[in-house]
């Protein structure tokens, strides 16, 4: 009997279809090893060399190198072709009957190694920690400007993920509107809260925590679990232990454990999975919500080994073939190798 | 400067990426000529002489040969592995924190054309018209079982689009709750009412005839365009010319302007864009908002043409490298054979 599951916090169903689960195993099939790339590429833009072919950085960690100069560990630059683009504030304008705004905002990227050939998931777990420095660092710097009303960071693996470059790299995007879906999110904690007096994401970690069967990995600061109404197969949610509304407000002793969990993960859908296309995103607080009591950011990992097609494009509403209970196992059983 | 535009309906913000936007002929490049496909494929459930291979048939136009037999022209049948199966009304029941309900619904595949190779767009007039009677019969049906919220009609077109099966084919699921990003379009739909006393879709409408820029054909009872938000590139809304809040209040002498303007729209993708993967879903009132003044049902054709990514994911809004007028004007001037 196929069921449907609802989301404890965004109220959206979804349906589990048991009629044709699959096994995690079977999204196994067919799969190639992952192939090795040359760590270095003359033309790639991101490889050492060749930072003159960015705009110049926003951000760094260097080893007493000058800037926009080689040797550095991690860089952020502006896009080169920015969705959104800095300019003070947008103003809004008629065209019709519909509403426009200019289109400003920032759009960066972090390139998350001098290696080309590198994934994020086998990088050293420093090397991760100073990738989740320059996320933390800029959405601080970007997040401080109140025309930045949501400070989104994304990760895209992969070609089914939309990625267009090879070399290991996440994006930054700050919008100057908080988009309906995040303001849906909002709303329905918003009045999980007022119900309850608790933060609906805390109230699920707990529930999480005490059942355990959907949990993939922890540590002191962070926990990954597979969410009961998972969207698609493999999909991992990544939430500090105690609540955070906003990226900004995680502290400096944290880093290495949010670098160990999202390491780990990421690893055990490299190892366990062979290395699937994925999508990540950290959800968090809008600029004018920090320090909320009934938000808590998250980071969603959304594999994609299948293809969202009409029914989701037309209804919003998702159809998984597996069992979040299954997919948690097989990833918490997964062994990575050590460093 | 890159634009944000509102979606009037919907309210939500779609960025129009000027900067990195790609002309219409940018879509074209390296993508090659449809190759023909056999116009029978002994293994394919779907192909005539293999009826025995389906569930038993819900509809089919036939001429005077017996259910399941060959001898259709268009056939509809449940779908083998079906996300939700019809068993009464489905039963909610708690699992520790989280809400669940029985999967109890319907899936059903409608089989658009005995032959295996023919797209829909290459269909004739009268198969065409044939599929979109099958849309409706089955849309009536599964609407007036009031265990059915919702009736989503949709299709997959290729591999990007997620179909796996080649035979023409699209496929009707209904749902025992509405989805929460279509309640969220009644809902903002149901608040234009109340302010304006108008159908926010007659009055998209109106001002889209208006203009022009964004029309793509029209007939006498249907009317095509880009809407000024559009999503992705190349998106088109098919929209009943006069207020229809749902599908099954379409009129028998409709259909035939319907099939019409649906071919053409796909004809328009297939020769201009040389066959792109697509989805279209149409959306329509759910159960018990049928006859609303305030909803009006639509068809939406949201072409594969780029992938979303973790920007996406993550916020529920869309990037979209393509300028709608630009589109409109590629797909109104593209000319198609006749039949």
């Amino acid at each position: 009997m196929p069921e449907l599951r609802q989301d404890y916090a965004t109220k959206e169903w979804v349906i589990i279809a048991t009629e044709r689960a699959k096994r995690p195993h079977d999204f196994l099939k067919g799969r190639p090893e992952p192939t090795p790339l040359p760590s270095y590429d003359p033309k790639c833009p991101f490889c050492p060399g060749n930072e003159y072919m960015t705009p110049p950085e926003t951000f760094a960690i260097r080893d007493g190198t000058l800037p926009d100069a080689s040797g550095w560990l991690v860089r952020v630059v502006p896009n080169k072709f920015p969705a959104l683009i800095p300019n003070g504030r947008p103003r809004r304008s008629r065209s019709g009957l519909y509403l426009r705004m200019e289109g400003i905002g920032h759009h960066e990227v972090v390139i998350e190694s001098p290696e080309h050939d590198k994934t994020l998931a086998l990088l050293s777990q420093s090397q991760v920690e100073g990738v989740a420095k320059a996320y933390r660092s800029r959405y601080q710097a970007l997040n401080a400007n109140p025309a930045n009303e949501l400070v989104l960071i994304f990760r895209n693996q992969g070609e089914k993920a939309g990625t267009s470059l090879i070399h290991p790299h996440s994006q930054i995007v700050a919008t100057p509107i908080v988009p309906v879906p995040i303001r849906r999110v909002l709303y329905e904690a918003e009045r999980h809260y007022d119900a309850m007096g608790r933060c609906v994401f805390c109230d699920i970690l707990e529930h999480e925590l005490d059942c355990g069967e959907r949990i993939v990995c922890e540590n002191q600061h962070f926990v990954a679990f597979v969410p009961y109404a998972a969207r698609v197969p493999f999909e991992v949610h990544i939430l500090p232990r105690y609540h955070q509304a906003s990226f900004g407000e995680f502290p400096d002793e944290q880093i290495s454990d949010f670098a160990a969990i999202l390491k780990l993960v990421l690893c055990k859908l490299y190892f366990g999975l062979k290395n699937p296309d994925y999508n990540f995103a950290i959800i968090t607080a809008p600029h004018y919500s920090q320090g909320d009591p009934h938000f808590h950011w998250h980071l969603k990992i959304l594999p994609r080994l299948t293809t969202t097609a009409g029914f989701e494009i037309g209804s919003g509403m998702y159809i998984n073939v597996s069992l979040p209970e299954e997919n948690a196992k097989f990833l918490r059983e997964c062994e990575v190798p050590q460093e």
